[in-house]
């Protein structure tokens, strides 16, 4: 059952397990139950603390957390990026889920917060949120993903951090709203709209332009995250949802869709978002979070305790659909197995792959690879690097390419277990 | 397209916005815009709070809690009940998952913490919450329901109360953690063994005797709930998940497990989950949380605001596999409409369902009726009650039947709009 340097594929997950046991014969991480009975620990023997209204982790987990780029809210950008290295599954819960911020979040007064659809419609169209609650509503898990997710990865050397620090702008949650195309047939469209520019209610009023064919396909107002109420950071009350779109065109607090017959040239547009390639042309409005996966354990940080059993487990999502496959090495690429994925396998959503290995305790450079349903393959770095340039930067990442990576990512474990970043 | 009473059958919804917005035309609950520019609100002039390392909601969500049937921690049990009718989807968000805590919530430190399987096997074993995070992993979203959610239905009048107070002993969440038959396998499995202890570490040390079938089935020691680790009430740092079984027995805080001949005739098992029937006889060992479904909007305390369009929406679930078709009656269950199901629809987890209703102003009475793959139909009360009898009291429910009643729940709307519970 084992095959290339301990990976051990697919099936022995599919087989259940008995190839599971197997595998873990004489596993050195488990300790024989002692003939004594079992010593009451000092919790038990105590009343525990009052049920809160409102459940919050353990004091132990208090270093599961957002890293923030900007804790004091300094007039500038504020990241709060998620702890993959610390999650399992697919759902990234709400204290967790990732938060850019370019002025902070605002504090909106959800009875007194309206969204106008205006422009180009028949009938223009105010929304308070008793007036969204009333429409049909639909519910679909999906991820949001930052454009600038995974930046550190262009730069010429790898860069050493956590998961946290180079894929930490994506999360998945299962969002709940009203299709914007359910609006849009009340106000009516004049057929001259082709895009429509959203606003945000926060004190820059970000602004984005959307096609018209994204706005009558899958695009939400958002009310819900994860069964309740949006985050504020996530844009409560509402916000645009653009499934598998560049995170910043998924405008919070979302107060004006507007139809025009052209894009606006908003700042992010315009600047952030229009990086110049090796060709000597903008790289503008694209909009798709493609084919993209990596591994969260073992990954940076998570130093693997002696050899034996491992499982090799991260996420893999596509703004193309569902994932078909992940791909799994364990010696830089060279030789592949394929890793089992959790089902349901659900369109532009995260999909937790997994992967037993039993580590021989030498060195191993582990990687994953994700194909969609629409036939795309996720690059290797070299691909992506060839395509849009390396950054001389090493951090703090200033200089172009930054948005967009979505190549492979390897992790080195060394004979004693480290884990770091590198480009192999 | 309307039929009986307003309701607006699943074909609207599958023809999508097009029907809707026909249903809708004339709403009287959207504003036409006024042709002057959008106003500024205050909260876009100046900047916004600072991303915190974990997010909580929005402080005009205050009232989005669990209710708390013992705040001050008094010695006996305490309830915290899920605002099923503020939420929206399928996910309940972490900090409003239901917890029934017998002697508070234990503050338990996982690096110290243990997991004790012995008993019938062959070689005991203990593992550390780092051991068990070697093995295989698994993640599944399930709901786990209290056998006594629902226990006021059971009384002879209806009681007035939120969806909240009579439901809200129910949630569903993505669980990932270790299938139970991995571990089996470590330590073996003397064949004499027919059920399994287990036990919690919370200071009742609760207990309850499990059929080793559901064990080697689809049973998980579970490790994170929507992602991050277990909230202290939802069995921090591991619990017990037997995925569609009473909750009880999905043992949190799990610290033991012991393979046994014969089941133990625990507190719970031979005294709360053991009430008599009408027969005579006891109803004991029956495990399973059997197919149900209740309206969460609108519901009491969710007045409607005038005629016109409104979505009747609510949760399905079977611990016998998928729901296969929920039925809505807007009408006191004269007639029935099919109800949209939301993709996915997951074993033994929530289904979100929906209904287009265009409410005429005049009164209605709201049911909703569910079927599962198994080919069970959720009974009527009237069903339930002739099987299990009725209590006299009116709250508190102090007599028996208390447990496992899984019938329809009816919902009256007056010609105000106004929301009670009727037996109908």
């Amino acid at each position: 059952m084992e095959t290339m340097n301990g990976r051990l594929d697919r099936r022995a997950f599919l087989r259940g397990g008995a190839a599971m046991a197997a595998a873990m014969t004489g596993a050195t991480f488990v300790e024989s139950a002692a003939a004594e009975p079992l010593a009451d620990d000092p919790w038990s023997l105590v009343p525990g603390t009052t049920v809160p209204a409102y459940g919050v982790p353990s004091r132990f987990e208090k270093n599961v957390a957002r890293t923030l780029s900007n804790p004091q809210g300094e007039p500038r950008t504020q990241h709060g990026r998620t702890p993959h290295h610390l999650l399992q599954g697919t759902i990234t819960p709400n204290g967790l889920h990732f938060v850019i911020s370019h002025a902070g979040d605002p504090d909106i007064d959800p009875d007194k917060h309206r969204l106008v659809i205006h422009g180009l419609v028949k009938r223009p169209l105010v929304f308070t949120l008793d007036a969204l609650a009333r429409y049909p509503m639909v519910s679909r898990v999906t991820f949001v993903e930052c454009g600038g997710n995974s930046a550190p990865l262009f730069s010429k050397a790898p860069i050493q951090a956590s998961v946290q620090a180079l894929h930490g702008l994506v999360s998945c949650a299962e969002w709940t709203g009203v299709r914007l195309s359910t609006l849009l047939e009340e106000t009516g469209i004049d057929p001259k709209a082709k895009w429509l520019i959203a606003e945000g209610a926060d004190a820059p009023a970000l602004s984005r332009s959307v096609p018209m064919t994204k706005a009558m396909d899958d695009a939400m107002i958002a009310l819900y995250q994860n069964g309740e109420r949006l985050m504020p950071g996530n844009g409560y009350p509402m916000r645009l949802l653009l499934p598998g779109w560049e995170g910043n065109m998924n405008v919070k607090w979302l107060r004006r869709i507007k139809l025009v017959e052209a894009p606006a040239m908003s700042y992010y547009e315009a600047r952030t978002y229009a990086p110049i390639l090796p060709s000597g042309q903008a790289y503008q409005f694209y909009f798709l979070q493609e084919v993209k996966s990596f591994i969260t354990q073992p990954s940076p940080g998570l130093a693997l305790k002696g050899p034996g059993f491992y499982e090799i487990s991260g996420v893999a999502y596509s703004a193309n659909g569902r994932i078909s496959k992940v791909m799994v090495s364990t010696d830089g690429g060279q030789r592949w197995g394929q890793a089992a994925l959790q089902a349901p396998v659900l369109s532009k959503a995260f999909t937790r792959f997994r992967m037993a290995w039993n580590w021989n305790g030498g060195p191993a450079i582990l990687q994953s690879r994700a194909w969609d349903e629409a036939g795309n393959a996720q690059p290797t770095r070299a691909q992506i690097v060839a395509q849009r340039g390396e950054t001389k930067a090493v951090p703090p990442v200033t200089a172009f390419p930054s948005q967009h990576y979505n190549g492979i990512t390897s992790w080195a474990i060394d004979g004693k277990g480290e884990v770091t970043h590198v480009y192999a």
